[in-house]
């Protein structure tokens, strides 16, 4: 058996992880290095990790490979990181010839979105498609597309913002320039502005309750509390999110007819206050949608799949399975590719 | 030199053409047979058109391969339509066996739009770039992209229906029984519809004389000639024509990060009037378009490219090159790739 080593970069800590190329998981290591520490002190602990991976697995198996997921756009033929906001001091800099200079390996580098859809293609939610795309609702909304077995990464590294696909043409300002981005009705930030939002307008009198009390520390799982607990104006937000993710589906399987659509990042966790709406919406919009996913699809897709395989691919949404290992797992894929 | 033979079968006409490998057109025939007439009619005169260029030209260089246009949902595997409103009789009918059981050869079947996105990435608008998509303006707007050298048909063949991407959430009801369509903005249905309804509204005279004097024969090149002529409500239509393309463009842009994307069908004649604004558009709306198209871009797309290569892939939006051809080449294309 041969294994490769997957690191994540995309999240707050350092992780890595030895991974079998049967998706096996060897070990998982999560130091307790912030990514937002200084450069060499990262890719110290970074190689370290690796080296000790590689030399515990490596005395019965093969290492084939060490891959990274890493948070920005990257250049893949350079190595290099074109921008990344949250890896200030990285930018321009050879990522991939350093690290490979110290651990005397190949190495693959990734862009972190690409690497959890890899990571949930490979062995999640979408591991027996042909095709897929995950869209990742964060602080932001991120996304990534696997076709022909392989993440496009686009002309420039830049594809799969989903995150910016205009759901409304005069919605909310975003910060890309543009207005009424998905991400402004779906992402974990959407959902705590629409909540002070109501709140000011007076709509939403317990939520305001808890904004008084929480102040900053206030977080859209705590919308997301409410909503559970019955409160019709948190309901009505999740409504929202579903509405949005509903014309974004829309849009994507329009123009993509992927096999499947994976639903990842936090807000995720929130699924069955916005999947009704989702649906509904997807349903209404989507005619390749409606002419692909039957309409038991929605009620079996997130328990046990029908007995019978169906003769022709359905079109399928549904949520992570991986969670924040996602992109763990797809470094360690990418890896074992080359 | 190798040739293959390419036959268009998505518009009015069945027509068929030997395409060199080089891409150098042999000879193009353009038979009375509408593809309206009954199926086997059809596949008679094409096959009989087949025939005839392949042994004229077969006698002095190889015949590799007859690739067909089909406008509809294809099944590759089993090479039968699964749907086509345009040539009824056609579904479910095992048209690549039939057609290669009496040319005796192997036949590639596609999709139309994607037939003339491999076209315009051969030989057109896109022809040096690595990945591209075409959006066509038609009747209806249809799409096509190709990612790898090859036409993403989607797991179900339905990729590429870029006309039915939400512009406007609560816009007008489109047939696919979604609302606010890019087609209900920016096809020539889109055109005639919205001049019509200007002219209802009494803030179009000159429209509405035009209207009032060819009836069912007012047609968006008329809109056109309007714009072009100065009057301000036909200008105003082409307006929001390119409104509709720049969100559209954006969204594409923000997804999937293609080099080129080329703009086609008959609406595209009006690029002049509507290009100002979709490029306005596109660049307020997409951060990736801004970063990957320095100003110039636009200037100089559709003159002459600049003397020196650019480093990295810029992000061109471009008209379309090959006019009705695109599909015929495209064909051809597809052919010399088995």
């Amino acid at each position: 058996m041969t294994f490769a080593v997957g690191v994540d970069l995309g999240g707050t800590n350092l992780r890595v992880a030895a991974v079998r190329e049967n998706g096996e998981l060897l070990e998982r290591v999560t130091t307790g290095t912030k990514v937002s520490r200084s450069r060499d002190a990262v890719i110290d602990e970074m190689t370290a990790a690796i080296r000790r991976l590689s030399s515990t697995y490596g005395a019965n198996e093969r290492l084939v490979g060490v891959g990274i997921g890493v948070p920005g756009i990257l250049d893949a033929h350079s190595g290099t990181l074109r921008e990344s906001p949250n890896l200030p001091g990285w930018s321009d800099y050879p990522v991939r010839a350093e690290i490979e200079r110290r651990l005397g390996h190949r190495v693959v580098l990734e862009n972190d979105a690409n690497a959890a859809a890899m990571g949930e293609a490979w062995l999640g939610s979408a591991r027996h498609a042909h095709s897929m795309a995950i869209i990742t609702l964060g602080t932001g909304i991120g996304g990534g597309m696997v076709t022909y077995g392989k993440a496009w990464q686009g002309s420039r590294g830049m594809a799969g913002e989903f995150g910016h696909i205009v759901i409304d043409p005069e919605g909310p300002r975003c910060n890309c320039g543009n207005r009424g981005c998905a991400e402004q009705f779906a992402s974990a930030t959407a959902v705590v502005r629409m909540a002070r939002e109501m709140a000011e307008r007076g709509e939403a009198p317990a939520l305001a309750r808890a904004i008084a009390q929480q102040s900053v520390a206030f977080c859209s799982r705590r919308v997301h509390d409410f909503a559970i607990a019955g409160d019709g104006p948190a309901q009505a937000i999740f409504g929202k999110v579903g509405w949005a993710l509903g014309i974004l589906l829309s849009d994507l399987i329009n123009a993509l007819n992927l096999e499947v659509y994976v639903i990842g990042g936090g807000v995720a966790a929130a699924w069955d206050a916005f999947a009704p709406q989702m649906f509904a919406e997807l349903r209404r919009r989507s005619f390749i949608y409606k002419a692909t996913a039957p309409e038991d699809t929605e009620t079996w897709l997130n328990g046990a799949a029908p007995a019978a395989a169906t003769e022709a691919p359905r079109t399928m949404v549904v949520r992570a399975a991986l969670g924040s290992d996602a992109g763990l797992y797809g470094a360690a894929r990418l890896a074992l590719e080359i």
